[in-house]
């Protein structure tokens, strides 16, 4: 099936745009358990299901207008070239959504992220982009529906919807239309996410590459997928019973899974520099001392440390620029 | 099936000690496909086969003699304490071939390799132990029965029995009298391996332990056993046609899937330190711009690299402190 064929299931009328701009924001999300692995590489549907936390105030606004001529894209106050892989993939994205082809876009984008965080900007970038497009549109799908949207443009997209804790369903259909994320209801307001730097240069290959790749070559790939199955239950349970200890083990061990199928790959993808194997030390180091903290890592050199608010001071005294988040106090 | 009855399988009648004294060597030797998880723990039987390379002359040679009182040990021409790690398994290992109970030993061992270079002395260790011992009740065991011997002393020792490439065969019977090494015959005169040192400290956890700890925990485990079988077939051919690239690429492929399957441990087993990724990322870099460089490592974080003698200069000027062997010009 194709992402046209899913837009016209979704959207059965074209509406002409309505007003003269909408502005909607998403938060970034961390995946617990990962997303990594793809059934179907055009819906980006994914082979298992996949749990994140959003991070609050921290993430994407997008401002959507329409405009004469062609599109136009800035981001963070600068204009994009209409080349870049920003602009491309936004544009592509927007093409399936012009009511006539001599339709355009004013695309404003600001990321709350500071870009030094390392965090992936395009899963919060295209979810607020699908509720800008509801806005302008007056679509007024229900936020299932534009999960399933966000996730054409990029798959982890479909988690940053919602705030909190967010599950993305696998689901089974050829369409993806049970593949959409919803929020878990509960909260957990002493709990932190902690963002280390390691690097900020530019990655040497994509997430949506590496996953490729990964799926394709590496030996130990084929135990991934029953291991999601088995983190994402336990880390349900662990969110449902308030257990941090399990909550913790679970999605550092699903990070280092994740990076272990890729390590194993051939030829290998090792996105780890030197830093980021000192920090996952200096984490265990600190977890020995009985400082409660874990951590997990996405696609890249950056760690992302869990740990609740009475363990503040010892995980700031190790890692002095860490930048803290609440993601329940937002 | 315990150790004790093998013993008795290959040594029938027990003789008395007929000279003074015996001494052997026996190489260390570097697994280019790796041994990684035993099917029987007591035996050390492997759960797929393996094929090492031997390092010449360097090793261990081991020098044995009656003793009255009680056994003494010494090791690069220091004795060492009765209750250190190298004396309890070097004297549970003899246990089985006293004579007499009140039969003790004098063991003189010296280790060729330079302990700073990081590789692993109980293979050639226990691998020299069994060929004194062989010359000291001069029992006159073929190698491969010798390397049955050696085993139980320490699973890789089987390997060290032979010189050049070696390939030890899993096997299937309880009693693991089908679980030998022998010799490949072929030979790589061009073949070097370098040395990188990237910590001589004492590891967190021993080899035997992250082995069977990973065997119980690491989800990946489950698809390690197929890739070792699938490698040790590509690089049985590589050697025999003389591929080289084939030979780096199955062999850092393979060390990596094992440290893959030990970071996906729960808890992880990280061997790596920051340098041993500095270590990697610089033979990645190597590779691409045309120095035809591979590594493999072990249960540790140094790195063992391969390349061929027209390569030695490129190679030596990234890695400046590098030990080479040529392991077929001994």
């Amino acid at each position: 099936m194709t992402k046209r064929e899913v837009i016209e299931q979704l959207l059965p009328k074209r509406l002409p745009a309505p007003c003269v701009s909408a502005t909607a924001f998403a938060p970034a999300n961390i995946a617990l358990c990962k997303y990594w692995g793809k059934r179907d590489p055009e819906l980006n549907l994914p082979t298992a299901g996949s749990l994140s936390i959003s991070l609050g105030k921290l993430g994407s606004e997008v401002t959507l207008a329409p405009r004469a001529g062609r599109d136009r894209f800035a981001l963070n106050g600068k204009l994009v070239a209409p080349e870049s892989s920003f602009a491309r993939r936004a544009a592509a994205f927007l093409d399936f959504f012009r009511p006539t082809s001599d339709f355009h876009f004013e695309v404003t984008a600001h990321n709350t992220v500071p870009t030094a965080a390392g965090l992936a900007s395009s899963a919060s970038g295209f979810a607020a982009l699908t509720l800008a497009l509801n806005k302008l549109f007056g679509w007024k799908l229900e936020r299932r529906q534009l999960s399933i949207l966000a996730r054409l443009g990029s798959g982890s997209a479909c988690r940053s919807l919602f705030d909190g804790f967010v599950e993305w369903h696998a689901g089974k259909a050829a369409s993806g239309m049970d593949s959409f994320a919803e929020p878990l209801k509960f909260n957990w307001p002493d709990l932190r996410v902690g963002l280390v730097m390691i690097s900020d240069k530019e990655k040497s290959i994509g997430s949506r590459d590496a996953m490729q790749h990964t799926r394709d070559t590496s030996p130990l790939y084929a135990a991934w997928p029953e291991t999601v199955t088995r983190d994402l239950a336990e880390l349900k349970t662990a969110i449902r019973t308030r257990n941090f200890t399990k909550l913790g083990e679970i999605a550092e061990g699903n990070a280092l899974a994740m990076h272990a199928t890729m390590i194993a790959a051939r030829p290998s993808v090792l996105y780890w520099l030197p830093g980021s194997v000192e920090a996952i030390h200096a984490v265990h180091a600190l977890r020995a001392e009985g400082c409660e903290v874990y951590f997990t890592m996405d696609a890249g050199p950056n760690l992302k440390l869990l740990f609740r608010k009475a363990d503040v001071r010892c995980v700031v005294k190790e890692f002095s620029d860490l930048q803290v988040v609440a993601p329940f106090s937002a």
